[in-house]
């Protein structure tokens, strides 16, 4: 299967076999596309939860308007964005760019710089939104890591996230949750939207050219 | 080469030989992996723009920070997203869906009805913001398309989006630029960055597990 060929297989899974877990090599590999997602100045400003355990799916489950695929899954994917982005923050990044190429670039500490001086003062609100957004890159990542695996999976906004950052205490870790994604596999007999066409706007309707 | 290669492969190239242009069934196929990102509530609140022209390509330089991919590359990919979340844009999503399925499902009747009654009530900037997040979900997809396709990109936040909204009319069209990306094909005698290593936190250190 070609990459058109899964982006046209994979779909929103609206019902999952609960009696189908997802091998573990699959996952890690979709958790590698995820990490390997760029984001804005490299920062990578947000974290992946994997949920497995049955008992906090249930709750999830109560926040996130008793969408069957949270419990039904056999992994549930948490996006969970930074809280802000702090000087700590952006340094340690820096610094591990640093450590790891084992140099220092000259015109990357005057980027670095630029960035301490610019972003702390934004704000953690406008900081959250911007580390969202990268979140979102990495959740298109994961769609097409879990096609490719023949995985199915459910992008999903609908949840109350400050009910999931308290449930996964993920404030205290100066995150956010944006984002869930549970991973398992279509119950194709009782999935209503399995068979129905997949819609988009055409081609002519979604790209203009300027040339 | 598999999809975790094809991500280690591709990186946010710093400097495109202008001599080269990607071919056009290439680009046709990323240009389908976008179109085919999925996005909240189906309603695909986005646009491309393919620029070409040399001409406008150098205008969108100077508002891009003099960014050379944005000249060197041979297509310049222009995510523009809805500035607001219209029931005429909602209506126009959901007639679609039913005219492509053939038959109106009564549950999407109701959720079209209270997107209708909740979405244009927040306000355009609500708006816009969350349609930004779609896009980002298709930057996702047209990096991975981009790497599939041994196609070198990158993807950039850095211009003026004002400025773009007013070259390109974009605001006439309901339209607010968002992200940019250059397609094109590596110089890499020239790029500083070919040949650093990529750097991410460990997969320790980026994914937690909650069993």
């Amino acid at each position: 299967m070609d990459m058109i060929q899964s982006l046209n297989w994979r779909y929103a899974t609206k019902k999952m076999d609960p009696s189908k877990v997802v091998p573990q090599d699959k996952v890690e590999r979709i958790l590698e596309a995820v990490r390997l997602t760029p984001t804005s100045s490299g920062l990578q400003p947000f974290d992946v939860i994997v949920v497995t355990n049955g008992e906090v799916r249930e709750k999830i489950k109560v926040i996130a308007n008793g969408q069957g695929q949270v419990t039904d899954c056999s992994h549930l994917l948490v996006f969970a964005a930074w809280d802000d982005y702090t000087p700590e923050r952006i340094n340690v990044m820096f610094d591990l760019v640093n450590a790891e190429r084992g140099f220092i670039n000259k015109d990357r500490e005057s980027y670095r710089n630029m960035l301490l001086g610019r972003y702390p003062g934004r704000g953690p609100e406008v900081n959250f939104q911007h580390a969202a957004k990268q979140a979102y890159i990495g959740l298109g990542f994961a769609l097409i890591a879990a096609a490719f695996e023949q995985v199915d999976s459910t992008p999903m906004e609908g949840f109350d996230p400050d009910a999931l950052d308290e449930l996964l205490n993920l404030r205290s870790r100066g995150l956010r949750s944006v984002l869930i994604m549970p991973l398992g596999y279509r119950d194709a007999e009782q999935d209503w939207l399995v068979n129905l066409k997949k819609v988009r706007r055409s081609h002519d309707r979604f790209v203009t050219e300027i040339k």
